[in-house]
């Protein structure tokens, strides 16, 4: 049955991201990679995990995934991803402004959602068809999400590292939703542990 | 070699108790013993975990794990833990306030310090002789421990559930700290992730 799932790399003390995000620095202000050495350095120790991330049928993102807050509606703006992205189908981006859609090679296309999570949420259903959704991020993204109670599967990949400050996840989170880990594991430079989201009680 | 442990149970945002600590609440505002289930309700699945939690030579914790604020300096207030208290070795409570040691059944004393945390460290080292230390909590105090480099090995003990507002974990820390995981396991109410602490840059 097709499922919404949500995999995200996150600090120790909760984070995200830094502050500050820019297009030099597009995870704000923490120690390059800091997050995800685990994906470039081992990445035959993930291929599991890292697979989740870009199979879904359809994905939904946040605004500042797509790119700094500066060059989001500039229309050279294609995200940070190159010309071939790792999606390889679409990409809803929650905007604020409208934006016409992009079609990129491989696959993958942006189509920009200034209606809200609910109406992004309708189209990746109806794009993904009898394939899962993913909710790509960020955190602010994700704790909407969750709140609404709309994501089924959760994959916290814990990095062994602090960032202080910046885009903090499980903010905010309704008393009815419940998470029950299924599995964990680790290596050296991240943990990952997959939750069920029962969200019986937040609907 | 003898070693400073901490083992702590965590919220997935990072709580390790509510707000509003009082003697009806000692857990502050949150559900009850939320953190907790899997102490209670599956002991038997748990049995390493929780026998690090009090196998130490020395204990230390802060004045707020020891009471309620209003309690703390109370003669008739020894604790939580009721006569016979599970530590039955020398317990150093960080205080503000002079008071006299307290003898208790077991083999449990609680000692109140009120020379700071390096000071608490260096009586326990001595209680402990070449058994270990265990930093017993609550968040403060394991924060000031871990930012002065002096704890070994940690164990997270994360309850899949959310408390929002109270007792942060891993705020502050020192960008010289850095973690490894080193074991991580899980059943439905709790998922344990052991680290090994390497303080060589923050001293």
């Amino acid at each position: 049955m097709s499922k919404v799932t949500c995999g995200v790399a996150v600090s120790l003390d909760g984070f995200v991201a830094g502050e500050n995000m820019t297009l030099e620095k597009p995870m704000g202000d923490m120690t390059e990679n800091i997050l995800h050495r685990w994906m470039f350095e081992e990445p035959e120790k993930h291929e599991a995990e890292l697979a989740t991330l870009t199979s879904a049928g359809a994905f939904i993102m946040g605004r500042n995934m797509f790119g700094p807050k500066n060059l989001q509606n500039d229309p050279e703006w294609k995200g940070w991803w190159g010309d071939n992205p790792p999606y390889h189908g679409p990409v809803f981006v929650l905007s604020y402004s409208e934006r016409e859609p992009i079609t990129m090679e491989g696959g993958t296309t942006f189509t920009f959602v200034t209606d809200g999570i609910e109406e992004a949420f309708r189209l990746a259903k109806e794009a993904a068809g009898d394939k899962d959704i993913a909710i790509s991020g960020g955190a602010n993204t994700i704790n909407q999400y969750l709140a609404a109670g709309l994501i089924d599967e959760l994959w916290l990949h814990i990095a062994p590292a602090f960032v202080g400050k910046g885009q903090r996840l499980f903010l905010d989170m309704p008393e009815g939703l419940h998470l029950k880990p299924v599995e964990a594991r680790t290596t050296e430079l991240v943990t990952h542990i997959k939750y069920s989201v029962d969200n019986t009680h937040v609907h």
